[in-house]
C-alpha cells in the first residue's frame, strides 16, 4: 500500500527500505535534502516539504512519522494537522510518551484524524530487516493499516495493543525492563571483574547464550562486544539514557507501586554520568565530623 | 566413555539418559533404590552403593555427582574420597557455593583425586537434551573427561572456565544476572497491570520474543506461563529462593562493590516471604507519633 | 499583628493558640462552624466566611492558610484571590507541592498579592508550641510578617530560603530525608527482631538517644512508641504516605540523580500497601517454568 | 574502682582521662611508650607490658581493651587469655564484629574469664566527656563492673542488653542505621544543589535543627561541617566505611531481610570509591550495540 513517511535518519530511512522490499510504496520526506534524494534513488518518491507529501498521497492518506520524540514530533505532528483530512491517519513510531501521544489523539481527533501510537523495537537492524511494533489507536483502523507493520516486522513481531496511548506505554515498559535486564547484566560481569578468577568475558557471554537460563539477545550482544573489546579496556563507563526508563519508574511512583529494580538501573545511569556527587562529600563531611575520619581533599 | 554418575533426582535421572543417547555408559546410584532401578531398566548398570560403584569403574574413574548443594554434597564428597583413588576424578554438577568446592578440592586434593566444580544451567528439560556447563578444575584432567561435556551440553553449551572454583562461581552470578533479569521482567507486568490500559500478557511477551531488544528465553517462558493462566490468579506472588542470589548478593559485598539491582532483587524475594514486617510497624508507629497518622490496627 | 487564619483543623487551631499567645490578634475562619465558634471562644475573631474575615483585617491584609494540600489549597488561594486587594499578602503554610506555590505566586501577583510558600515542621505539637518554619517568598514583605513565624516557631526554627517555591521545595527535601531517616531506623529494628538476641526495643530507644551517633527526635519517638507497646504488637506495618517523599523522588529523577535511599524508602511504604504482588507472581511462575519449583497456590 | 586499659589511640586515651575524672584508678597500656608514659603524666599507672599491666591489678581484674576491631583484638585478647586467671574480665570496647565476640566469649571461658562486648557510640568527644556503651556479656558480672560504664557514659547512655554478642551486634545494628540515615541527608543536600533554588546550607541545617521532625546529632554536624566549607568545595565525596555497615547488611541477607536503605547506603559508599565501573563499560557497550549510542572513549 502507499504510505508517507517522515524522517530519515537510522530507523526511518531503514525503515522505507524494508517498507519497499515488501512492495508498499513509500513518499518520503526529511529537513535534510540529501537524505530525500537517497532515498529517493533507492525507489522512494520524493517529497521536499508536507505539502508535497500530502499532495502526492491518495485518501485515507497514511503518514509514519520516524522523528525524535518530544519536540520535534510534536511540531511535525501539529503540521499535520493542518494539512491532513478527516479520515487520514497518522503513525508515531518513534518513542514518544505515552502521554504525548494520548494529547496527539486528543489533537487530531478534532479533525478526524487517527492517531498510532507506535512503540518500535528491534534498533536500526530491525527496522531494516524486522521490527517489532507494539501499535495502540482504533482498532478497525489499523487493520486497514495492518499490512504495513506486519510486512515490515520479523514474524509474530507486532500487537495491537489496544486504545491510544496503549502502544507507547507498552514500549516504555519494554525499555524499563530493558534498563534492568542490562543492569543486572553489566553487575554480574563487574562481579566477574572483582572475583579472584580469570574469565574469557566473550566466552562467558558465549556459553550463556547456549542452553542456560538468561540466554538472550542482550547476552548475544555482549558476545559481539567482548569479540571487539575484550575488556573493554577502551570506552568509559558513562550510562547515558533516552526517556523510556525515566517515564517507567514515573509510572510506577505515580502507580504507587514499587519498581526497585528499575528504578536502581536507572539512578545507576544517573550516577555514572557524574564524576564526584554531592551526597558523598555531604555524608564524608559527617565522618570527619563525628569520628575524625580523614576527607579526600580535592 | 565410562562414568559414575550419583543422585537420579530431577535432574540426574536426564543426565544418565543424556549420557547413554550419546553412547556413554553409565553406572548410576542413588539413595532411593527405585531410581537405580528405574535407571537400570533404562539402560544403565546400577549400583546400590558407593562400593558397589567405585568397583564397577575402571580406573581412572570419573563420578559424576548431582545431588543437593551442601551437606549432602559435602557427605557424598567426604565418602567418595575415602572409597576413590588416586588419579579418580569427581564431577559436582550442583549449585555449590564456590566456597565449598574450593575446600572439596583442597580436600580431594590430599589423595590425589581431581574434582571438577561444574554449573549446570538449563533446568531439567537442559540436563535430558542438551544442558549447559561451567567448569572449574584441572585443565589437563579437563581434556579427558569433555567428552561428558560436550555430548550432553547444547552447541557451545559447556565451557572450561579455569581453575577450581571458578565454575560454580560462574554459575552463581549467572544466577545473580537471572535473579535480577526476574524482577525487572516481574516489575515491568506488574506496571502493565496497573496501568489504564488492558493488555493480553501472553500476546505481550509473544511480541516481545520477536525481534524486540528483550528477547529472551526468560520472555519465552513467560509467554508459557500466561498460556497457562492469563492473570496468574491461581498463584500467590511468593518468591522462593536457593542460595546463588544470596552468595552473589554476598560476593559483591565482599568485594565491596555496588550491584543494587541484584541485591534488591533478592530482597524483595525475602519480603515477598512476609505477611507483615516489623519495619513497616517502625514506620507506622513513627508516623503516628510525630503527625497523629493513623495506624492499620490488626 | 493582626492576621487572618483559615483552616482550623489539628495544624490550624494549634497554630492559632500559638499566635495568640504571643499577642497577635487572629481572625479565624474554616468551614467547620463548630471550630470557628471554639476558637472564638478561645480569644480569636471568628469568621464565618471569607468575606467576613477579609472585612475584619485591615489593609495590607496577612492571610494564613493551614488547609490540606492540593485542590482543597487551590480553591482556597482561588478566593482569597476574588476577595484580598493589592499589597495584601497569603501565607501557604499547608504541605503544597512547590511547583502548586510557583503557581499560585503567579496567579496572585496578577492582582498585585504577595505570596509566601511556607513549609511548616514538628507536627501538631510544634504547631502549638514552638514549630518549625521555611519560607519562600518576597524577602522584603517577609520582613513585615517575620514576627507571625519568629514568635510562634522554637528558638531559631524558621528560615527566609529565597524566592517563592523555595519553602515549600526544602519542606519537602526534609519529608524525604525524613523518609530515608524512618526507613533505615525501621530496617535496624528489624534486624534486631529477627537476631538471636532478645531486646528491649524500648531501652534499646533510649540508651540510643543518650550519647549515640544517631540520637534524634526520630529516636526519642520510638522511645515513646515502643513505651505504649512493646514489640508494636497492635499494629499493622502498612506505611501509608501522603506527597511530599513521593514529590522528593519525582524531583531527583527531574534532576537526573541518585537518590536510592529516598526511592527506596518510598517504594517499601508502597509495597507494605500491598498483600500480594503482579511481580512476585510472575517471578514465582517463572522459577516455576524453568525450575519446576513449586508456587504457592492461592 | 580499679581497670586496666589496653590502647591510648583516640578513643582510649580519652577514655582513660574520662575514667581518672570518675575516681577510677587507671592501669594503662599501649604498644606506644610515648602514650604510657603521657597518661602516666595525667595521672594512670604506666605499664609498659601485659606483664606490668596484671601485676599491677588485684584480682578479679577488670582489663578494658579499646584497640582496632579484627586482628589486633584477636591478638590482645589471646595474650590476655594466657596471663589472665579464673574470674578477671575482660570488656573489648572496639567495634568488633559480634561474630568474633561470640568467639572471644568461648575462648576465655575455657579459662573461666568473663567477657564483655561493649559496643561504644559518640565519638572521641563522647569517650572523653560522656560516651555510649551497649554491653552484652553475664548479668552477674556486670553489675560489678557498672560503675565504669555509669560514671563514663552520659546519663542513661549504657545499656546492659543481655547475653554476650549482644553489644556489638546492637552497636553493629546502630552503625547500619547511621549509614541510612547519613545516605538519607546526603541525597537530601544534593537535591538542593540540584534545584533551581539557592540555600545557604549551614542555614537550611541549622532551621532543620530546631523544631523539625529530622532534628538530630547528624544534623548538627552538618551545621558544623558548613560552617566551615558553606559548600563542601575542599573535599571529594569518596565515602569510605569501617565494618559495620558492611555487617549489618550480612546480618540482614543472612536473616534473609529485606533491609533496602542500609544496603543501598552501602552500596553507593563503595560506588564512590571508584572513579569508572565495568558494570558501566557494559551497559554503555550494550547500548552502542543495539542502538548504535554513541559510547564515552577513554
Amino acid at each position: 500500500m502507499q504510505v508517507g513517511l517522515i524522517g530519515l535518519g537510522k530507523m526511518g530511512y531503514n525503515l522505507a527500505l524494508n517498507l519497499m522490499d515488501h512492495g508498499h510504496q513509500v513518499v518520503a520526506n526529511d529537513v535534510n535534502k540529501d537524505q530525500v534524494q537517497n532515498i529517493a534513488e533507492a525507489g522512494a518518491q520524493p517529497a521536499y516539504s508536507l505539502d508535497e507529501l500530502v499532495n502526492q498521497l491518495e485518501q485515507p492518506r497514511t503518514v509514519w512519522v520516524m522523528v525524535p520524540a518530544g519536540d520535534i514530533t510534536d511540531q511535525v505532528i501539529d503540521q499535520l494537522k493542518s494539512v491532513l483530512d478527516e479520515g487520514d491517519r497518522v503513525i508515531d513510531g518513534g518513542n514518544s510518551n505515552y502521554k504525548d501521544s494520548l494529547r496527539h489523539t486528543e489533537s487530531l481527533k478534532e479533525k478526524g484524524i487517527y492517531f498510532f501510537d507506535v512503540g518500535t523495537s528491534g534498533g536500526t537492524d530491525g527496522a531494516r530487516h524486522g521490527g517489532n511494533y507494539m501499535i495502540g489507536g482504533d482498532q478497525e483502523q489499523f487493520k486497514q493499516i495492518e499490512p504495513l507493520f506486519k510486512d515490515t516486522a520479523v514474524e509474530n513481531g507486532y500487537l495491537y495493543t489496544g486504545k491510544n496511548g496503549s502502544g507507547h506505554f507498552l514500549k516504555m515498559v519494554h525499555n524499563g525492563i530493558e534498563y534492568g535486564m542490562m543492569q543486572a547484566i553489566a553487575e554480574g560481569f563487574e562481579i566477574l571483574e572483582k572475583s579472584p578468577f580469570d574469565y574469557d568475558y566473550e566466552a562467558v557471554a558465549k556459553v550463556w547464550n547456549n542452553g542456560s537460563v538468561i540466554r538472550s539477545w542482550l547476552i548475544e550482544l555482549m558476545e559481539n562486544a567482548f569479540s571487539k573489546d575484550s575488556s573493554l579496556e577502551s570506552i568509559r563507563g558513562v550510562m547515558n539514557s533516552s526517556g523510556e526508563g525515566k517515564w517507567t519508574v514515573e509510572s510506577a511512583i505515580e502507580f504507587e507501586m514499587a519498581a526497585p529494580v528499575i528504578a536502581m538501573s536507572l539512578m545507576m545511569r544517573y550516577r555514572s554520568q557524574e564524576d564526584d556527587t554531592f551526597s558523598g562529600k555531604v555524608v564524608a563531611a559527617l565522618r570527619n565530623e563525628f569520628g575524625g575520619h580523614e576527607v579526600v581533599k580535592k
